[in-house]
This record gives structure tokens, C-alpha cells and sequence, in this order.
């Protein structure tokens, strides 16, 4: 057993997500662990709850952070809210779609797939038909910001759609989350979950949520017991709650101090401005790409300003492509999933990471990897592109 | 919205854990983040699951951390094994054993408790009789270092009694993991969990895990999907496994940073001179605690090195005992909890925290709070008889 401590690259992070973390954040991460039942830490979770209130812009009383990754957070909104033989439409043009649609399963639940092709949006009137067709459905599952693709779907207009057939919204803005306008009490949705890793500038791990009273009621009218212990939230909530805290689970304190300071930080920035940022700089990195000839996989109105998704360019091999920014650049973009593997990769602008130095670095660094790759390039036009579109 | 950073008090973690981080652990944590595919990342996985399996003593190929809290660890064993109408025997002599029969019902199992007192071990000749009774039991689950009472069973014992009557065993080790003796392969245990935050000295919110290549055998012959998406090992070792990794869930980077300092450290240390380390200032605790006539809730044979439980002496309102150690001397011991609460306090000496200063501190601001809330004490007699204990 001889192994050494582990020093990580410094890289550079527009992939997907997890995406570069605010160094305050990181520091954040390596203060003294203190007791999850003390004092002080209850305090710091009031904040973290009031936080995640504004950022999710809602008055939530069930708004938390889930102790894991995001896929805990969507399974959290489907073994609370469903229950054995529950039907749900799920909505899917992507890879998380898909997820739900698998988690749905999983509940003992039915799932009708309403399906849109991966890119688009979700069309609210195919929703719509699809709930005419299934009276009997409770629950509309969609996904907001659709990681896999790039594509962002109104959130608002399907849950419109959902409320006039009387179901519940359990909506992924695992992706949107700080980065790109969601409302959650102006809009109406009922079950909303995030992930830390995305447009938080924080690192991996936690997944802020979400319950609408409508559906907090929906759970305390449930017949069965939720599957999952360590999900279930009426025990969560004791911890989480306003009353004397109870031990439901150790919480993961530091990951917790990290997503405190970056919550600060958002309020710091205000939750409009982390918005028309990412917005910014999506437009300086999509015109430096599109000077450089590449195309974009999502159309322009559908676009998820945080998630870009460039189509592979002919006779470029996109595995060799992301290995060479990697190795030569430390610079990681994301490959594409399911369906869309080795077609298009995906380029990250989120939280911290939504900055013209990660912009102009990674125009540069497509531009010298694409040219050794024999894709003929003018080098320096994605850069002043990128330039004009910021002035 | 207007929050600051949050800076933590310092305590000294002296209760059933979290315990005290040691500080190349804090320092891992906020080493810059990386992808959860990186190659370098995934280099770093298998250092982890190398470890661990050094820390389980086991060769088991299906050796990693769950990406979240004990809890899940303890849930993930039960949701995989588990099938609906599956019989189960689960020993409880505390409240994790409780919540492992809690764990059975949610997976629709039936669970045959097997009762012994809390504070006592479990008793292999009970669970054998439950056994005999019941020949179509397919699992018995137990826990090996019960942290509501400080009781610690034999393993090796009971493993050999559900072996008999071709059971699985199911083992909570959150405990015991790093801090006393565990040998899953010797002792022919099947499925095994721990935390991260206790006789590892690494921050909470992960949990190791170990499953033997029976309890992979039964997984793959289940007839039921496992309910829990999160938590199915068949697809977290897509990601975890040793061909190519599958994106699954995003890791949580920073805390595995941590997890693997943590287990550079017991590497260097070793894991027999780490239990002998607890052992030596778990006897050094009980000399002062004695001197200072406080009494052990456990018999002596049965008690866990690094988790003390004591008596609240006649007349101390413990509420107040624990507020005081905390507002006064920033040292955090535990409560009792479930049947226990108020009865009992908990003093743990765990990982880095199980040292000759905590062991000192924590019996020098024993006496002076118990002496103000008028327990007569003979001052620094505890200290003497801890040093006596060491020398």
C-alpha cells in the first residue's frame, strides 16, 4: 500500500459540467469541519435554504440541498411524488429525459413519453395533446435546460399546459441554475431540482431542490411508504426544517461550506446579472465559433446560452480533438451523449467559467488544435469575432 | 440577499462523528477541481478503490465509495440485495439496526428481528435459533460497531452462523472502518459499508463499500429491477468499473480528493497501527473517565475503542453538560440518541482525532464543567490516570 497524495492538473473546465470552481469556493471546502447538529452549522443552513430560495426565485419552505449529485435530486422529486402505478407523462428530447423517464420506472410508475427530437425544445402542443389523450396522468416530468443537447424548453409554457390538466411539474434545471432565467413561483412549478457542479461555480456533489406546497401535500397524502429511506423527505425535512433539527444523516459539512459561499456569491453578483452574463459570453464564443466555420447543433431560439453544442466538423475525429485540448491545453470540453456521441461536443460556459479569458482561451485553442488537425483556419478571426461581439 | 462567508468556529469533534479532519485531508479538498472522465481523475478512482480495498481487507473487485453519506451506503447494500418478499434477518441491539429494518421494508422484504439490548453485542446463538426457524431467510444484516451505543459485535461470529444456513450477510462497518479490527475476506462478509467521517479522518458525505463476488452474483440474478437508479450497482460500476468508465452520476471531485488523502494516510500510518492506536487512547479515555467515577454504558469485552459511551452521572443535565463543553472549551461530544437520549453521552476518539491531546483536553474540560455544575471532582486526577493509562 504505497500510494502518494494526489495533486490534481489545473485544467480548464467548459465541459458539461462539472464546470470551473470560484477559488472561494475551494477554499471554502478546506475550512475546520464542525458537527452537523451544532449551533452554528443549523444557522449556516438557515442561509444556505434562504439562498437557495432566491436563487431558485422562489418562498419554497421546502428548498434544500440533497447530500449527492443531481441524479439524487431528480430521483428525490420521483419516489417522493410518485407513487406504484401513478401515471406520468415525461417529456424527452435528450438524455435526461430519458433519465426520468427511467426513474419513473423504477417508482412503479407509468410512463407516457411525449417525444420531440433530440435539439428541439419540448413542444408544449404536443404536451398538451398527449395529457387530452391520458386524463388520468398526475405528474408531467420535463427537462428545462437539456444538458445533453444544448436545447432549453419554455419551462413556463409546459407547466401552464400541466396545471390545466391538473398534474404536478417535476422540471431538471440541473443545467439553468444561476445561469439562465427560472422562476419558479412566477412560473408555477411544483418539483425543481439542480445539481452544484453547473452554473453554481461550485464543485460536484449536492443537489439543490425545490417542493411547491402542492406538492409537499402530495406526499403527505401518499399511500405508500417512499421507496428510499435516505431520500425520503419527510425525514429530510426534519433535518432540514424549521423546528429542533433531528439526526436523519451525517451532512456533508464541507461540501455544504462550498456551496454556502458560492449562494454568496451569486447574491453578491445578483441572480439577473449571472444570467446576462452567461448570456454575454455565449455570444463572444458564438460568433469567435461561427468565424471559425463551426456550426451550432441546437437552432438559435432554443439555445441554452451556458451549453454549447457545436456539430463535429467533417473529417475531424472528435475524440482526438478533446484528447489534444486536453493534453496540449488542459482545457476539457465535454464529448456528446447517447445518440449524439461522436457527433457534436459540447462546450461549457458556466458560473465562474463564464468569462472572456475562458472564451478567448478556448477560440485559441480550437483554432491551433483544429489547424494541426488539417481543418484549414484563419487563426486569430475567432478571437476578434469574439472581441466585437463583447464590445 | 445579503449573507457573508461563512467562517466555522474551530471545535475539537469529539462525538460519534463527524470527527476531526486532518488537515492534509482539508487541504485535498480544495485542490482545483477536474472532470469526472478525466483520465487523471479516473487514474486517481483506482488508487481509491485500491485503498479501500486495503482498509476492508479484502480483495473484492467491487470496492468503491458511494457518492453520498453512510446512510446511502447502508441503503444502496439493502435496495441491491433486497427483492421484494425476500426474508430477512436483522439483528438490532441500537439505531442503525432499527434503520436496517427499516431498510428491508422499504425494499418490500420481510424483516425477522433478531432483539438484543442496547449496549450489548448481538448474540450469534440468538441469531442462530432465528435462523433454524426460518431456513428460507436469505440475508442477515448486523451491525458490527453500533454508534448509538458504543457496542461492538463479532462479525467474524455472526458471518459464520448466516453462512450456515447459506445467508448473505449484510454488515454495517461506519464505525468501525479504520478504527478497529475488520477483516472482510477473513471473516467471509458480503456486503459491507462504511463512512467516510469517522476512524478515517476525512470529512462526511461518502461511503465505502465492499461486496464480495456472492452479493455481485445475487444482484445479477435479481428478477426485480433495483428501485433506486442512484444507487444501482450495476450501473454505478459502469462508471466505477475497471473497463471503460460510463458517465453515471457526476462524482463529487473534491470530497473524493479528500477520501484519498485520507486513505494515503492510513496507508502510511498502517491499518493495524491505526487500531492499535485507538485502543491505546480509547484506554487512556476509560483511566480518566474512571478516575473521575464515571461509568461505561457497555461491558467492557464489548465495547468499541473509538466510541465511548457514558453514563450521565445522577443529577447533570447532560443537555446542559454538552451546550457547556461546547460554548466553553469548543469540543463537541454526542448525545444519546433514540432509547438512549439523555441517559447516555458519547464520546468518540476517532481517526486523527483518537490522540493524546483530545484524550487530555476532553478530560481536563470534563472536570471543570462537571465540578461547575457542582459533581464534586478531584481536578487533574482524570489526567493522571490517563497518563498512567499511556505510560
Amino acid at each position: 500500500m504505497s500510494f502518494s497524495s494526489f495533486n490534481p492538473p489545473v485544467r480548464t473546465l467548459m465541459g458539461p459540467g462539472p464546470s470551473d470552481v470560484h477559488p472561494r469556493v475551494l477554499a471554502a471546502m478546506s475550512r475546520p469541519t464542525i458537527g452537523h447538529l451544532d449551533p452554528t452549522f443549523v444557522g449556516m443552513m438557515d442561509e444556505i435554504k434562504a439562498m437557495l430560495q432566491y436563487a431558485f426565485q422562489t418562498q419554497n419552505a421546502l428548498t434544500l440541498p440533497i447530500s449527492a449529485p443531481g441524479s439524487a435530486g431528480m430521483e428525490t422529486c420521483f419516489v417522493n411524488l410518485v407513487e406504484p402505478g401513478d401515471k406520468v407523462v415525461v417529456c424527452v428530447n435528450g438524455v435526461f429525459g430519458l433519465r426520468m423517464k427511467e426513474n419513473v420506472l423504477r417508482c412503479g410508475g407509468t410512463a407516457i413519453v411525449v417525444e420531440d427530437k433530440w435539439g428541439e425544445p419540448v413542444d408544449p402542443a404536443k404536451l398538451e395533446a398527449t395529457l387530452a389523450n391520458h386524463p388520468d396522468a398526475k405528474i408531467v416530468a420535463f427537462v428545462q435546460a437539456e444538458t445533453s443537447t444544448g436545447a432549453q424548453s419554455d419551462a413556463r409554457a409546459l407547466a401552464e399546459v400541466a396545471r390545466r390538466f391538473n398534474c404536478l411539474t417535476i422540471v431538471d434545471a440541473v443545467t439553468s441554475l444561476g445561469g439562465s432565467p427560472l422562476r419558479v413561483d412566477e412560473w408555477g412549478l411544483d418539483a425543481v431540482y439542480s445539481g452544484s457542479q453547473k452554473c453554481l461555480s461550485c464543485a460536484p456533489g449536492l443537489s439543490p431542490l425545490t417542493l411547491s406546497e402542492r406538492a409537499v401535500q402530495r406526499i403527505k397524502e401518499r399511500k405508500s411508504p417512499v421507496a428510499s429511506w435516505f431520500l425520503d423527505l419527510n425525514l429530510v425535512m426534519g433535518y432540514w426544517g424549521s423546528g429542533k433539527r433531528a439526526y436523519h444523516h451525517t451532512a456533508p459539512i464541507n461540501a455544504l461550506y462550498g456551496l454556502h459561499e458560492a449562494l454568496v456569491l451569486l447574491g453578491e453578483e445578483e441572480l439577473e446579472n449571472s444570467w446576462a452574463r452567461h448570456h454575454k459570453h455565449h455570444l463572444a464564443l458564438r460568433a469567435g465559433l461561427e468565424a471559425m466555420g463551426l456550426k451550432f447543433y441546437v437552432r438559435d431560439s432554443a439555445r441554452l446560452p451556458q451549453l454549447n453544442a457545436i456539430m463535429v466538423p467533417e473529417g475531424i475525429n472528435e475524440e482526438e480533438l478533446r484528447r489534444r485540448l486536453l493534453e496540449e491545453y488542459n482545457l476539457e470540453i465535454g464529448a456528446g451523449l447517447g445518440a449524439l456521441a461522436g457527433k457534436i461536443v459540447r462546450i461549457g460556459l458556466m458560473g465562474y467559467g463564464s468569462n472572456v479569458k475562458n472564451v478567448l482561451y478556448c477560440l485559441a485553442a480550437l483554432e491551433e488544435v483544429l489547424a494541426a488537425m488539417r481543418m484549414p483556419v484563419d487563426k486569430g478571426a475567432a478571437e476578434r469575432a469574439a472581441h466585437q461581439a463583447l464590445a
